[in-house]
């Protein structure tokens, strides 16, 4: 109850005033004070519940859910954040729909947001289509309010794109706060976010981009590590060297992931695809080349094959700080011997670092819930103070 | 808040008390008094949404959507509308269930309704078969809320059917009546309804004949307009005669869309099939005869391509009343240069309408949400004045 | 109203402590009072509901439903439950989701339970798999709960495995106790389990299975009748023969439909798989050998047809206590002549007992609300008074 009062304390000081009525696209679009806010009204949202007070603030009201590629944490984080605050979800499936009889995107985000509050969209298979379809819904709906056919503006949620993932990367930043105790801890630790070989591929570049977009904002010294031909987003690494600055931390690059891994107190193994292939692709498909899609598939892989050693192994994790950096993974991890011949991490590894990673993960669901609170809320700190005075029970049992 | 003051007034005096525990099946069994109601209760839902007012009825209860075609509109709709009153949507999808194990109507329409207050039903593809399942469905489960196996009778919304596509032509009715002012205001006034080339083939008939069905009822000039051979349900043109000579004013028949559209105020091009070639394959889709349903949709493109100068031109607009009819579509349109080569309307047509043909869109939710209301609700101006007084809050930002 | 409170009264007599934060997996884990208690709060919310009282006791929440075969009445009946007590579903479909990309068990169950309140699952295809898949995730999602990674415990409903199927024999059970008139009625009466001929094959054997593990537990006469090479599992057998003892009652085994049918009060002829085969699938399945699926789907289908007399007649109904046993099903049934040329049930005889047989199925939804309202809620007796005695709308109608 304390820690509540203290937080919902903490973020009357933050100015979040501009998230009002807006979307949540990209972390490196919203100011420190934003960040924090939603860390916060995060870490509310859950003490609330765990104190079995309910932080419903809609009586009736849809959330639109568009995912694009398959999910599981995601769409049911985005499902539980949106029935924590008392909206429905209603998933647009574009293969029931009638968008292929021609509609405009201006139309469907407009058709199906009559009664949307919020819209969650997941876009991440192609090099600059996922964030500029979600920018381009968002516009619409947002001259569709103004223009009177929709009666609310439905804010957006990024579920992951092919810029950033910003719930993933968002819920990673604040397991690693209450994991080290506090924003203030972090300073100078060093987080190794890595490459890891996978026998799967094209896995979306979202996550390391989210993450050096992220992480480098709060002091640390951030390395991110890959074999040579795994590059991410040039822009997006040159965010992460000005976020560094400007947070008094480090942005570093190397092509080692042992070089990576020494004295880290955190490591983020994980396989990605080389950020020009995927461009590669997306050209492909525009073009409906199913032949070089599958010739590229193959030059993937035997790519990848050439990096089996990048693997988070016991051996990696004694090179780290005390040998007990903590490990990160977005999940589902390639885990050797388990999913999959030879992967991302050591079975022995991962399992030692379960629990936390499922942690991890909880962390999804409030910092979803806190973005579409922040995006719907004038005054958050005055509505959460009155919850935890009135106390509505979550459940009567 | 004094126009829904006005609104809950007019309902007073408007006698709907057959709609309670009733369907709506098509418009045309709904007395005048019904269908004023019908606007009056979408509209006042709609002003006290604006209003932050909830209009949540049910605290819990189910609204089955069974949907035997795609859609998008209708479907979120149905979806907002239910949410809207505190229901939730469950999708009856016949493919997920054990309907090809050999249940029979009867039995599923009882299974899936014991604790659901609403189904809505589309099922729109097959000459006499549509709505002939809807009254059967409706049947069953009013005799088994009779029977005692259900606690209350689910009532029925037709979603659109082979006759008839009331939550459409409902809303583009409302959407006229705002647009001019008024009921009183739409005596006299002209309206186009015209068939319009596509490239596509099969396109339901209930939107024309839902708009004749409907528009003859207030006074209005209503003109259909199609080349030969697109007739639509004779007994539905029989309908709309007795309509307009009862309401004093005009349906009449023309097969130049020239005609149709000089001096009209409203003009509503649209495409859709041949009533008697859709019958056709209805019986070859009961007979399972895939090359005669092949040879059939040939003969219907080819059968459309003579009629490519049915389009809804910039010219054409200009013989309108004042050059400045209100343009309508039940949307998506096929847009000539947009969504195809050569469509229903010329894309400058449609851009200049793009604003209200959305706010034409955005009546159904409210026009779905008043049929449920009336056909639930036993006093409905007594409980929306409540609502009004009372000022529960739909979302407390 | 007297009838709800009277139930209360006896409600608070019955010692269900241990259902609190437990799951329902099999009825003959549960002891008496347990069982009765899930009869009784079955009542209470279904005599709530029709007093228009709301029994919503989640604000907000979810039920998961993990559904690995089709379904239409479990799948309803199960979100109608969720829906009463304010839980809002969400499907788990696994080929939506990343299970494929290399989750396990443990991972998946922990994922989508963040905010899960009860998980329902079926899983009866596969024999010696289903109950032990429910037990895995159980065991998992306990532990997420003890290990700080979920807030709460979801807890589990069986909503069909291979070994039993609880929440239809619970609403069979509740059926015949109110057909009766209670339980201190069914002394004595003799109820036929019995296999009937169907044309399809592989039905599950967890109807006549949770049949006579529950139905053994109230002083009747059980007979389980089936062809040779019918056999079920032999320690659910075992299990009814030891609740008969117990109970006062008697359960036996005849290889004859005449003889079971002789002077009976109640008949459940139905169709299933043979054990044994079932097992063979399984292993079939399990190595992928679709060839040999085939050849044992012909040797099922032949071995079905040498039993074509197992139907349940006219004549055969006869020969019952009275001419006039209660005939049961769980839906939907193999009706001679309807739904196949020749199945389960001669078309009179189901058409006479059409209205009994909705009415069986309509307990369904109330009995899984109350196994999930006992595993929820530490004073079921308390708050159901509470209820009853506020009096808050289900319907503001």
């Amino acid at each position: 109850m304390e820690n509540t009062k203290a937080l919902i304390q903490q973020l009357k000081s933050l100015d979040c005033s501009k998230m009002f009525n807006d979307d949540f696209l990209l972390t490196w679009e919203k100011n420190d004070d934003e960040i924090r806010a939603t860390f916060a009204v995060a870490d509310i949202l859950r003490g609330l519940r765990e104190k079995n007070i309910s932080s419903r603030i809609f009586d009736s009201g849809l959330a639109i859910s568009l995912f694009r590629d398959n999910s599981t944490r995601t769409r049911f984080s985005f499902a539980s954040a949106a029935n924590l605050l008392g909206l429905e979800v209603q998933d647009f499936e574009e293969g029931k729909s009638q968008v292929a009889h021609g509609e405009t995107v201006r139309e469907t985000a407009n058709m199906i947001s009559f009664m949307a509050d919020v819209v969650g969209i997941r876009d991440d298979m192609y090099i600059g289509k996922g964030n500029a379809y979600m920018r381009e819904f968002s516009q619409y709906v947002k001259e569709g309010n103004e223009e009177g056919v929709l009666e609310q503006r439905p804010t957006l949620v990024n579920l992951q794109c092919d810029i950033d993932h910003p719930t993933q990367s968002m819920s990673d930043m604040l397991h690693i706060i209450n994991h080290f105790g506090g924003v203030d801890k972090l300073k100078g630790k060093k987080i190794a976010m890595t490459w890891a070989y996978s026998p799967s591929y094209g896995k979306p570049l979202s996550v390391p981009q989210g993450v050096i977009g992220l992480m480098t904002r709060f002091g640390m010294d951030v390395v991110l590590a890959h074999p040579k031909g795994y590059e991410v987003l040039p822009e997006v690494e040159a965010g992460a060297a000005k976020n560094a600055a400007a947070a008094g931390g480090k942005f570093s690059k190397t092509n080692s992931m042992a070089e990576a891994f020494v004295d880290a107190d955190i490591v983020y193994p994980k396989s990605w695809a080389p950020f020009a292939a995927m461009e590669k692709r997306t050209n492909l498909y525009g073009e409906g080349d199913t032949d070089g899609i599958k010739a590229l598939e193959k030059v993937l892989l035997a790519q990848n094959a050439e990096h089996t050693d990048w693997e988070c192994t016991e051996d990696l994790m004694k090179t780290t700080k005390d040998g007990k950096a903590l490990y990160m993974h977005c999940l589902p991890a390639d885990i050797t011997g388990v999913s999959c011949k030879k992967g991302e991490v050591e079975a022995s590894v991962f399992d030692r670092y379960r629990v936390p990673l499922y942690k991890e993960a909880s962390y999804k669901p409030y910092i979803i819930a806190a973005m579409i609170f922040l995006s719907k809320v004038k005054n958050p700190a005055a509505v959460l103070e009155d919850m935890l005075n009135k106390k509505p029970l979550r459940f009567l049992g």
